[in-house]
């Protein structure tokens, strides 16, 4: 079985990108779980026919964890796609990541863990302990970092890198990255820049997702891209990236920048802007 | 002394807010300080001409607790304005609410809680336990949102209102909203969504900061645009932001949306897209 998660910023397109890589991956005649562990819940959403399916954490509280069963936990959504979403905390109490663990210690129990692959798609805004553990428990092994070329995203990107290098130092982990995938905002040299930070990690670009009004479309349909218009550009970039991920051999413990470099690299890929504002 | 927090997305224009707030606090013969709780710890950087300061948690690991003193953790910027940063969690390790409460704990020992006002400026992107820990503490008395009219950017904001709602179950928490910054993003009918919230919540709109290139260029500078441009029209906002905060009188326990609602509120103020992805 192989696990790999999708990290990233909130808002980056995490969800998209995992549900049409789901969608693809189903679509190569594999069996596929999509975990959502992102408070946001939406994961699978496009998967679902756009229902919100409810989150673990909420069933926990609800009717007690010795009480669930896998019907209760897990939905069958795209083509057979497994689809679970952890949740979150509730606002204000509570660590996210205990809670994200929870639901693993659950599906496992429930045996829910027997599909060809696993796509976890994790919020990596903070990564303070609560959200790198699905990487220090072992679960999330090969990590792809989603990430267009806005400087808040690529800092997320590079604390994600810091995670899984502190992550490594302990010899028994599995946790490696397996490449960066660059969601564009449609910023001008974006992908030079995505691609210039992945370098200085130490890593590479698997896959550049072109801004396309087609996503926002499908998911007006409650659908994705792959189910929506399977015969697009599109399509074919999500299948690209799902051969690309089921082929990948390369792995490695990322060399995270300092913010100074970071700060730097992005700045020196900004347009000018003069006194009045106006971009160059 | 009057506490009080911003709270919102990373990225959304919370530390240029408060930065800009605790200038034009300053100006009005008030002393301030202002404690970042972001781990991206460039809250106080334009207070600071720029320099990013040592945060306390890095000096407590690095020289351990016992042996700092105000003047290793508390450095003085514009106009006299006292600058702090809490900082973050080592990435993957820890949690970062903890920690922003060690860096309070350590502040009141050394007694440095003697101004007039105190600013803090918190990241919520995800309002687990730790990063309420301001509101829980007692510390982060009346909150401000600071959002943009985007949605993910109104998620953060109705999670905070979450943790405050919850939070204020227990009668002797003093945490309450006082209002919400929209701070824009150049959206078609943004502040008409933004109110729409606020009042949504149970709350109004206290500032409307319109986009402009002046702060990117006042932070080039390494200033705030008090600093930068003090007779500009931005400044004058900055300053009447100042006043309305000083003045407010209007503090409730917001009632937070369901996320349904929320999407429902945010999709009636988007332009319609048509099958090419066109907006109209």
């Amino acid at each position: 079985m192989k696990q790999i998660a999708l990290y990233g910023k909130g808002g980056i397109g995490k969800s998209t990108t995992s549900a049409n890589l789901s969608a693809a991956l189903v679509n190569r005649g594999l069996s596929v779980m999509q975990i959502g562990c992102d408070p946001k819940r939406d994961s699978t959403r496009m998967l679902m026919k756009g229902i919100l399916i409810p989150t673990v954490l909420d069933l926990i509280r609800e009717r007690g964890e010795e009480n669930l069963t896998l019907d209760d936990v897990v939905f069958t959504g795209y083509k057979g796609v497994r689809c679970v979403e952890a949740g979150g905390p509730e606002p204000g109490v509570g660590c996210a990541g205990r809670g994200i663990i929870a639901t693993f210690q659950l599906l496992e129990r429930l045996s829910a863990f027997d599909e060809d692959i696993i796509v976890y798609d994790v919020l990596g805004d903070v990564v303070c302990g609560g959200f790198a553990m699905p990487m220090r428990k072992g679960y999330a092994q090969e990590i792809y970092l989603v990430t267009s070329g806005e400087l808040m995203s690529l800092y997320a990107a590079n604390n994600i890198c810091k995670a899984i290098s502190r992550i490594s130092q302990n010899v028994r982990q599995v946790c490696r990255l397996g490449g960066v995938i660059c969601n564009s905002r449609n910023l001008p040299d974006e992908e030079k820049l995505v691609g210039a930070f992945a370098s200085e990690v130490g890593s590479k670009i698997i896959a550049y997702i072109p801004r396309s009004g087609l996503v926002q479309y499908a998911e007006l349909n409650n659908q994705t891209v792959i189910e929506f218009a399977p015969d697009s550009s599109l399509s074919a970039t999500y299948q690209s990236l799902a051969e690309e991920i089921m082929t990948n051999t390369d792995f490695v413990i990322p060399k995270p920048l300092e913010i100074e470099e970071l700060e730097k690299l992005a700045r020196s890929y900004l347009p000018t802007i003069d006194h009045q504002g106006i971009n160059h």
